[in-house]
């Protein structure tokens, strides 16, 4: 591809709202563009092809797997997502809207709803599974705070797979085959990455992993063991028990739970004083949406005790329960072989959840057993935030001058640059270079701009194209500059071998 | 691909809704499902398929042609398309909806606006253009009556392209680039189609064509010439003026004009006694939206006379107007060589446009030209339906039996039968050709299904893979059977040769 032909506007410009270095240089290297700073993106023609080149590496994997490709609708009824209790539950991030006729419908978030109506429409006998359909499609989420460029948008692309079974084994045998599939893509993206436990959040269900994208901008705390394999969201990481006796003290923090239904009660939170509440852990020990502050009061609903004060605690409330309510910290021991747990911080760029019956028993999507009765098919759901990781690839991959792909993500294999396209011979071998590697099926960016040097570096150090070829002042010695763009190291090649030396590369 | 591993919910039951073909052979096919019933469908693996299929040949001419690829938000913020002024004209097939901010969005149905925004924001040269950037993407309309499956769904899969250009003379020149690109694709397609002029709608412009594939169920009336290449749509159809004098009986119709603000006015139309009004030209004169009938009325706001009748009519009116209103008859004289007009049915499944500056002046889409002088950029957009393509594709290529896929759109290029699965000879051979063939890359679908000889013969009719391979019965003496799904064609073929046979068609 010519330079001159593309439309990459790349910018000096940091956007206003841009901290993160992903959204920083996916906008200056023009990969995408802010459509009215909304939370809203146009992807430019980078972006669209990285796009592509992440989708292609997904498809490939889940294809491999037996995985098999379908597009829902977009657009779907209210009235589904009241048949699974989820129209009133998910809170204002469900886009709802009325079409001209007043018939209710949602923007998908997520197609939980509208995969079982899929299936249970066509699949009517055990033999007929087990089954995992996917998508490569756009979501809506009505973020309140759309942030982070590609990191937390409101549209995007996702890939959202869900299978389904005859039992809780199969079910299980698919999931490990998802996080095997998974690796395959993560690795073959050339990421760093960690599978760790995880809350299951607003898609339910009874066990879920996490792919974390390794980088210290990312959102999510991960609590890992430095010597085994263990690795958890701190929302679901557990650590070895620590024993308390009665004379341990103990901490009451008082908060106000809120519920999907607008109600609230006060509760009382009992922990080891040297030990930090777990907001998701107690939220969901109270099957709450939200903890919020809240004034000291005497009316107390609940009490809920940490689960390492059960049986030593003499408190006592109307509504008592123990439940594990502790943040794990650092230099706690791991549960599996009792080495130190650190923590370190990730970007969430898959979700794998076993789901069970809790979308088809509503839904009644049944299948004929081998007996001839009807059961609930039981489901897994699978999920890889397609847009997001780009920009998890940059936030690992990236310097203060802008982006290095990765090889499977790059838009181009090879940059090769021209520094100056009034010298005959520089274009000269910079064609000729374009044409041979180009035939060899190298996909080659050629920058042919009638730009100056400097600018022409810039642009090639803030694209991140894992190679480049620079044809310049040095050419009348006969020498061409090939450059490795994570760490910038130079490679100086003469003339007579540079074809052999990029055959030997590419 | 193995038949016993994919979701093909083949059915006999034809959907209520349902009276064309492709609507009808797409569902019972397992290629889609409604949701709903509301012009919402999914795409089934085999749809998908067909899907990508058919975009890929899209973008593949595209590329060629020079375009680039970008992928737009689908919902965009309304202030766009008040710049534009088609917030309020559109009419209630622009979905509008609120966020959780009460920030005011609209489900694109086209993306002028947000094209124009994302090139105004990025180019300011001319050194910049020309450009031609295009998507493959959801639109969603909120048709009053979405109907006839895929034909006219409310969410569905466009191609939308827009040049941007210095001058009208290059946008004329891309104009003419896009219908030889289109040609190329249609033809790939292996459509029987054609390109007629036409009528502009609501997406403006001054000179438009539209690629119509060539179905007696379409729903545009095209009038096309029997000798040269002559062909228009009837809304935009012109013959060769006939000869009127003052004593040529007149008749005088009165209709309703509707405005897009509400407003309406009675309007007078006068044309000679046997040649039909034509609406969408009627509106045209009048910049009106819609034509509905009316009682006979003695406030008469306008006249607008048939332009054959100019200087010979006597009629008189407060606002009287000239224009082209007249309905084309088949045997009218061609404008270009004199031969007869005939009327024949398509599908509107491409349209290009000239669109000048209607879109880049009122969004302020402007470049400096050579002389520093800031001017709007002229523009180009041109659309086609790829998932209307679908049912195009059917509505052309199909029989009583089911779908009959063109070999570029096929879902297969073989489909091999099995007829018994008990039996080990018929399994042993048919697995043989599946591998041999597949190895050679040809895309095959088994049929290695635990069902009666009889289904699996009616999924295969009703599928329409081009080929298929029938191992039945007379496999004891030797022979299978080589289907051609066109016309259901059977060729015997003995198993010593099968295979030789094979890789001669394929």
């Amino acid at each position: 591809m010519r330079f001159s032909r593309l439309l990459v506007p790349t910018t000096k410009e940091t956007p206003n709202d841009a901290t993160l270095a992903s959204h920083i240089y996916l906008i200056r290297g023009g990969f995408i563009q802010s459509v009215g700073g909304s939370g809203l993106y146009n992807f430019l023609p980078l972006g669209k092809k990285i796009l592509d080149k992440v989708r292609a590496v997904v498809k490939d994997e889940l294809d491999k797997a037996g995985c098999q490709e379908v597009a829902l609708s977009f657009v779907t009824p209210s009235s589904l997502w009241e048949e699974s209790g989820r129209y009133e539950k998910y809170g204002k991030e469900l886009l709802r809207f009325k079409d001209r006729k007043n018939n209710e419908f949602v923007l998908g978030p997520t197609h939980e709803e509208m995969m079982v109506n899929l299936v249970r429409q066509s699949v009517k006998s055990y033999k007929q599974l087990p089954l995992n359909l996917y998508q490569i499609n756009l979501k809506f989420r009505d973020e309140i705070r759309p942030r982070f460029g590609l990191m937390r948008g409101r549209e995007f692309l996702m890939k959202d797979a869900y299978s389904f079974h005859t039992s809780t084994e199969d079910m299980q045998r698919e999931f490990a085959l998802m996080e095997d599939t998974y690796k395959k893509i993560f690795t073959r993206l050339g990421l760093e990455f960690r599978v760790v436990e995880a809350d299951s959040g607003a898609i339910g269900g009874s066990g879920s992993k996490e792919f974390m994208v390794l980088a210290d901008s990312g959102e999510d705390t991960i609590v890992v063991c430095s010597e085994c394999e263990y690795g958890a969201n701190i929302e679901a990481a557990v650590a070895k028990p620590k024993t308390y006796d009665a004379n341990s003290e103990i901490k009451i923090i008082t908060m106000n739970a809120l519920y999907d239904d607008g109600e609230s009660k006060i509760v009382h939170f009992a922990l080891p004083l040297s030990i930090e509440l777990q907001d998701v852990k107690a939220c969901n020990a109270l099957n709450a949406n939200e903890l919020i502050e809240c004034e000291e009061s005497d009316t107390i609903d609940t009490l809920v005790v940490d689960s390492s004060l059960e049986g030593i605690d003499s408190l006592s409330a109307n509504h008592k329960l123990y439940a594990d309510i502790s943040s794990v910290c650092e230099g706690d021991s791991c549960i599996h072989c009792g080495s130190a747990l650190t923590y370190t911080k990730g970007i969430e760029a898959g979700h794998i959840f076993q789901l069970g019956t809790q979308y088809s028993e509503p839904l009644g999507c049944n299948f004929l057993d081998e007996n001839g009765k009807s059961v609930p098919m039981v489901m897994g759901t699978y999920g890889i935030g397609v847009s997001r990781l780009l920009a998890g690839i940059i936030e690992q991959n990236h310097d203060d001058k802008g982006c290095i792909w990765t090889k499977a993500s790059a838009p181009f294999d090879l940059h090769i640059i021209i520094s100056n396209i009034k010298d005959e011979e520089q274009v000269l071998l910079g064609e000729k270079l374009y044409e041979v590697v180009q035939d060899r099926g190298v996909d080659v960016l050629l920058d042919d701009r009638k730009e100056r040097f400097g600018s022409k570096i810039k642009d090639f150090e803030l694209i991140g194209v894992p190679y480049g070829v620079i044809i310049g002042k040095k050419l009348k010695d006969g020498l061409v500059e090939f450059v490795t763009r994570d760490g910038l190291v130079k490679e100086e090649v003469s003339v007579q071998e540079i074809e052999s030396f990029l055959e030997s590369r590419f």
